[in-house]
């Protein structure tokens, strides 16, 4: 797969550049390691703050502070001092990984493989003839903290909102080391991939 | 397709105890007299209050109040006098269409025209032979505003909150026409399904 090939170096390099969410690194090297799936982009989950110009101007959004742990009073204080223009959020995703599989019956197995995990917002999609396969979960929380620069919430809310984000946070991350384990299942019903091997030899990758 | 028939009697049954979201049902007649799709679950989009035991008991969570058109401030005021227990959040949601296709080319077309048509969160899935298009966008909103009967938040961030809740679901709505039209197009293409005029008659339903 000369995709699987470009995608290996891309992550390789990240990962050589402390690119890559240190708490999935495991568990992306496991999921490339797997004969006919690679992965692409992937997140450990995180939670923010973000300002957005407009609603929908995605592109020209700034993180006020993006963490990929809990996220502290404190910091939340520090980052809103910085606000300045547009709507405030306060946002907390879970891990999300994005994973190419080569034919219709792997996607399919991984698209079990996410949803026996607990990400029950796994589904896929297909883009040209692959099939990208997104393993995802429910907890989300998008809560407006103000405006241009003003924050509308006393500090017991940002707290509450905090605590509830940075729960859903736990929650969604809780199920990693499952993911893992089902990642193992899947190596050894696929069989190991030798080009990551050779790849990671190559990049001084070790696992 | 005997599942098509069985989802068009439900549908058809449905609209007849007014069960489905008016703004929607043109666009479900629409797409369901296409011949090799049919819709399953969809939504117009809605904004609501709810109430969750404990975060991921979906189940037991319940809605204080769901419209599908924009929420008032008075409306939104009134359904939290009746907050009793769990987390409260304001949810606002954008339309959401299932539609069932019946091969993997069908499935392919009805993903680029829900992204074609804005819905960015399109994506879908394989369960057992089916195909299963999820026609989704982006506009979500989960803003806690309190806890156990609880408000933790002033009228005037609940205001704000409500602005931003309804201009998602603006947002969101203004899309259809698009949708609807795309689907016209696919309709040109696939061909009308002559079982769907055939139960139409049966059941009186006019378009």
């Amino acid at each position: 797969m000369k995709a699987k090939r470009e995608a290996l170096v891309s992550l390789f390099t990240a990962m050589r550049e402390g690119k890559v969410d240190e708490d999935i690194i495991d568990l992306l090297l496991l999921i490339n390691s797997i004969r006919g799936i690679y992965t692409t982009s992937s997140c450990s989950g995180r939670i923010g703050i973000i300002e957005e110009p407009a609603l929908g101007a995605k592109p020209l959004s700034r993180w006020l502070i993006k963490v990929h742990r809990e996220m502290t009073f404190p910091e939340a204080k520090k980052a809103l001092e910085k606000a300045r223009e547009g709507l405030i959020f306060l946002k907390s995703q879970p891990p999300i990984f994005h994973v190419v599989a080569e034919d219709l019956e792997k996607a399919k197995r991984l698209h079990e493989l996410g949803l026996a995990s607990g990400f029950k917002y796994t589904t896929f999609k297909v883009i040209s003839n692959r099939y990208l396969v997104e393993i995802n979960a429910t907890e989300y929380l998008t809560a407006p903290l103000g405006r241009d620069g003003k924050i509308l919430v006393s500090d017991d809310y940002l707290r509450f909102a905090l605590e509830i984000g940075n729960s859903m946070l736990r929650r969604s991350k809780g199920r990693l080391p499952r993911l893992m384990k089902n990642f193992e299942k899947l190596r050894e019903e696929l069989g190991e991939d030798e080009l990551f091997y050779e790849l990671a030899g190559e990049f001084g990758v070790r696992f």
